[in-house]
């Protein structure tokens, strides 16, 4: 798995992850139905530093054809497909611009696969890189079992707890956490 | 004094109380440098409610002098000014958005004389009127020690703090507090 910074060509692939994730509407405090250009301009926004991961994955493609040449035959290429995105920049501005925010989206179907857990190690090295001197979780849904998991798992604890915060489509309202860590050594 | 929605002739008053609050760095996580447009788009966004509170200020001036007349007397009139300005939205979208977030704003020479509770007593009536179910402060630095006495008083609790979160001017590194209140009856 190869996890770079984001460029304008991962739009595409940015905005299905976020949209499916979103869509949900279990895990993020977005309106299900935010539109495309919201998302994006809310995912590249100017303080946000934007990263993809991608896998190589197999596609059956044809080999270039010439005329007169015989039938070409199908070819076997590795192309990278985005699995995953994930978003840091500073929390607040001003005096509370130390502190690191950060979200993360991994493809339904790439869910489990460690992908985000490979994000997360790599943002908060990325973080640490920057200068940051912590990081901040704004809204953890309480129900989000794996990601809570995962936040412990890294170092991270919960810092504060917002009562029913979260209006949970299946299990109404639940209580968000605020997560948050150190990144000094 | 009277509260009511602020407008575009407002936007010199509410700057010029913006501007002063933020400059000293010491209360909010915003850029002391922070532009007037900036400033102002963040007060009037699209999902945004903002008030303002003035008081009746006696003015010298002139009475109207026409062609003719003798010269004119002066006269003492009694002119609105603003003396603080608040701001009430959703604090996330989607399943997020029955919660409330408010931010506060008293000019400086008018601060210790009731504007901020009588802003905030008015904030939580306006926020039931819109149906919110509870009201978040995310960012109450730990060392503004007259805000989290009002919260307190108005039944905010601390529901989480951020250590270190707060870079204060004078104090350094400093705790913030997120604080939290039901709306419900």
């Amino acid at each position: 798995m190869k996890i770079r910074a984001a460029t304008e060509a991962d739009r595409d692939a940015i905005w299905n992850i976020f949209h499916e994730i979103v869509a949900g509407g279990d895990t993020y405090a977005f309106d299900p139905k935010m539109p495309r250009e919201e998302a994006l301009a809310y995912w590249f926004r100017a303080d946000t530093h934007a990263y993809v991961a991608e896998v190589d994955a197999e596609s059956v493609g044809e080999a270039d054809s010439f005329p007169g040449t015989a039938t070409p035959s199908p070819t076997v290429e590795m192309n990278p497909v985005v699995v995953g995105t994930y978003i840091l920049r500073p929390n607040q501005s001003g005096g509370g611009s130390h502190v690191a925010n950060a979200a993360f989206m991994v493809a339904l179907d790439g869910q489990g696969s460690g992908v985000g857990r490979k994000m997360a190690e790599h943002c908060l090295s990325e973080a640490r890189r920057m200068g940051f001197r912590a990081m901040q979780f704004n809204f953890v849904v309480s129900t989000n079992a794996p990601a809570i998991h995962l936040w412990e798992q890294l170092g991270f604890k919960i810092v504060g707890t917002l009562p029913g915060a979260f209006d949970h489509p299946e299990k109404g309202y639940v209580d968000v956490y605020v997560m948050f860590r150190s990144l000094l050594p």
